[in-house]
């Protein structure tokens, strides 16, 4: 599949550029991206994908086999389709950089551009951030529960497609994991890859302790065994007769994974075991279905983890697999916009975010104002491109990280708790409002 | 990005594959795919995304590109890179019919090749079948609770990602959908794509009205109109003043969006105003967050609409975004095998879902045995690839939507209640219990 196609877009996107083409409507138009409200149970998000956003809008194009599939598909006529020949996105965009932390109706990438472009790109350019964002704030919740113990991305056979697996796998790392399991997002993103057994590794074989014997002999670095294919118990023990004879061979196990069952009372007997056999350099690692609330419970519960693999729950954003993100526009030829649809209303204009940080390093505020204000704080939204083009070369995925990490140091607590966030409430300038009541007032009736 | 990367796997399948090359298990090995268990309020699942999964298994192949990265990436040796080269899919398969119905613990897909082959492709082959089948499932809910009304897949922009809107749009319309929004959709699987306009085009222009008729005269054909960006009442008789004017150019309005607010008394005070001025013809089309629940309570409350656009909630099944699908070690080298981690037992040996259906056309109970076994009823799982190649020309995905179609009409009642579905319960062959009590015994302790 080929990701990068122009098409990957809604139909009324092209309806709506050949009427403006007709009409003759090319003026500069100012689009935002924004989440309305947070799910619950999220005290913040974490912006993520903009490297991928701004690939989409250095590339965009019609290639000749799609323009002719648009011709021949008869929902638009030829002067329209040699129109899209030359379609190619020229405009500035503004964007919280990538790791940093925001709230509802902040905008988080503004796009200036003449209004069929900036038009266009909405659905693809939603489709990017919106996934990233939702996987980067799942993850960093992840983070948080797990105290500092290692954590890998399990989840790309339940992600929703091959876009999503390595999108998590880097939205994930962003936000703090170690790494993940899914090899290509390896070499695409430059990130680490961890690995250990499946359960059907042990089942190929006559016995279990063959089956352990034979993955160390091949695999004698960073050993990880699989100890609940049949029983637990059992299954320890004989990984520690085994390994004396791997330590003969030069093979150290360095943990044991365990998949199912009650996670606390089985890691706690597996460390008793281990312990009682002088095994203590052995570490434990978890998996099986878990998410934050399941690895706050373990950690919690005083599971003796070494680390933890967390995959569908993480991957699909299980309790908020979506975010109510817009893409809107705020001003046509230099006059502010709004529309003011029940429950759907938009603050109009250019907009800017002003976030203040206290003494203790963390928010104390954020305000939404108009971007030719000077209030107090510094400004989230940065130039990053300019006339089609990137203003600074890409940071690196680790950079991006480091980003992350500075910045949910500096959310306030109660946004960081699991179970009873409190996310912080941006503050609308008085400026804003007034452009809101002059925008209501210009619409003819 | 290349979403056929060999590499879209787990570390640990290479890690496996490795070991199993080193001690030469290279046997034929038998592999099932199926659900654990259905998510609450699922009555049943559609199979979906079959076409895409053997396309995976008859193109898997190593680039050299993906063999350089592995030898450079320090997690494996040059002898087993060598052999990775020649990996190729020469396995069999059986699965269902994509469209056909199923419930918890049935196998879906069956494959049977050289452990190293059959092992290999269980991630990226879960993930193609699990979203397909997912997504489907849930629309099967949604084209029940509309009743014959119009339905169109508008969920591309929230999506997990490209693959995950393009094949959401695909498994939608095998499930009796209309259409998508998505264009690449429409390219890629030859499917109805659908669009009206958005609310930035109105609030680009200066007035309602003029964007109403720009639109109109820009797109003759189909035309539906937004009617929610401001006043809904306004926007109604400005389109009733319009109409006539439109007439005469030989434009017809066709309907109405209505996109936030209440759609029931939204599309009812629609419905008198059109009426009232005569307009009788023109539709009304509802969108907005809808899914199955929020389709079936308009229909209910009277809601007079002609069809409904469903996005986010479907693209990414919103109440069960993920389905508890696995893909397990059944046989080795001809001798049954399975799990019994806690909660995850398997039953072992190569089986068959044998389906007896009623004298009203319903099925009337389905049972997983022993593939040898004579049971009544038909046998669901079908031959689909030997030797690594297709066994029948793909069906069209016309005759995929009209298998299903017809499979859904096989579903008891009960199996299609939205809100307390009753699943069918698989029963369990005498002779698959005899063969799991042999299997056990066969593992030595």
């Amino acid at each position: 599949m080929n990701a990068s196609s122009a098409l990957l877009t809604d139909l009324y996107q092209l309806t709506m550029l050949d009427a403006y083409r007709q009409s003759g409507m090319t003026s500069p138009a100012v689009f935002e991206l924004f989440v309305r409200r947070l799910p619950r149970k999220r005290g913040y998000l974490l912006a993520a994908g903009l490297q991928q956003a701004l690939e989409y809008l250095e590339s965009l194009r019609f290639s000749p086999a799609e323009l002719d599939w648009l011709a021949r598909s008869r929902h638009f006529d030829r002067p329209f389709v040699d129109w899209l020949a030359d379609l190619r996105f020229t405009g500035d965009v503004w964007a919280l950089r990538e790791g940093e932390v925001f709230f509802a109706n902040e905008p988080i990438l503004r796009v200036e551009a003449p209004l069929p472009q900036a038009q266009f790109v909405e659905s693809r350019l939603i489709n990017i951030i919106h996934f990233q964002t939702l996987i980067a704030s799942k993850a960093a919740r992840v983070v948080t529960a797990a105290g500092g113990r290692t954590l890998v991305d399990f989840g790309m056979r339940r992600a929703h497609g091959a876009e999503a697996a390595l999108w998590a796998a880097r939205a994930s790392y962003v936000a703090g994991f170690d790494g993940s399991a899914t090899v290509e997002a390896g070499r695409r993103f430059d990130l680490p890859i961890f690995g250990t057994m499946a359960h059907s590794f042990v089942q190929a074989h006559d016995s279990e302790s063959r089956a352990f014997l034979d993955f160390a002999r091949a695999r004698p670095e960073g050993l990880v065994l699989l100890i609940d294919t049949y029983e637990v118990e059992a299954a320890v023990r004989k990984v520690i007769e085994l390994a004396p004879v791997l330590e003969s061979e030069g093979i150290r196990v360095r943990a044991l994974r365990l998949d199912s069952g009650d996670l606390v009372a089985g890691s706690r007997l597996i460390r008793r075991l281990l312990d009682g056999a002088g095994r203590q350099e052995i570490g434990i690692f978890l998996s099986g279905n878990l998410d934050e609330y399941k690895v706050a419970a373990a950690c919690a519960g005083g599971a003796p983890a070494s680390g933890f693999g967390v995959g569908t729950r993480l991957d699909v954003s299980a309790d908020a697999p979506s975010l109510d993100i817009a893409y809107k526009l705020q001003a046509y030829a230099g006059r502010p916009r709004r529309k003011r649809s029940p429950g759907k209303a938009t603050w109009p204009g250019v907009k800017q975010v002003f976030r203040e940080i206290g003494p203790d390093g963390r928010i104390s505020r954020d305000t939404i104002g108009r971007d030719t204000e000077s209030l107090s704080g510094h400004r989230l939204l940065e130039p990053v491109m300019s006339a089609g083009r990137r203003v600074t070369d890409a940071p690196t995925l680790d950079q991006i990280r480091a980003h992350a990490v500075d910045r949910l140091a500096s959310l306030p607590e109660q946004c960081r708790s699991l179970d009873q966030p409190l996310p912080v409430t941006a503050a609308i300038s008085d400026g804003l409002r007034r452009l809101a009541e002059e925008a209501d007032a210009a619409v003819a009736p």
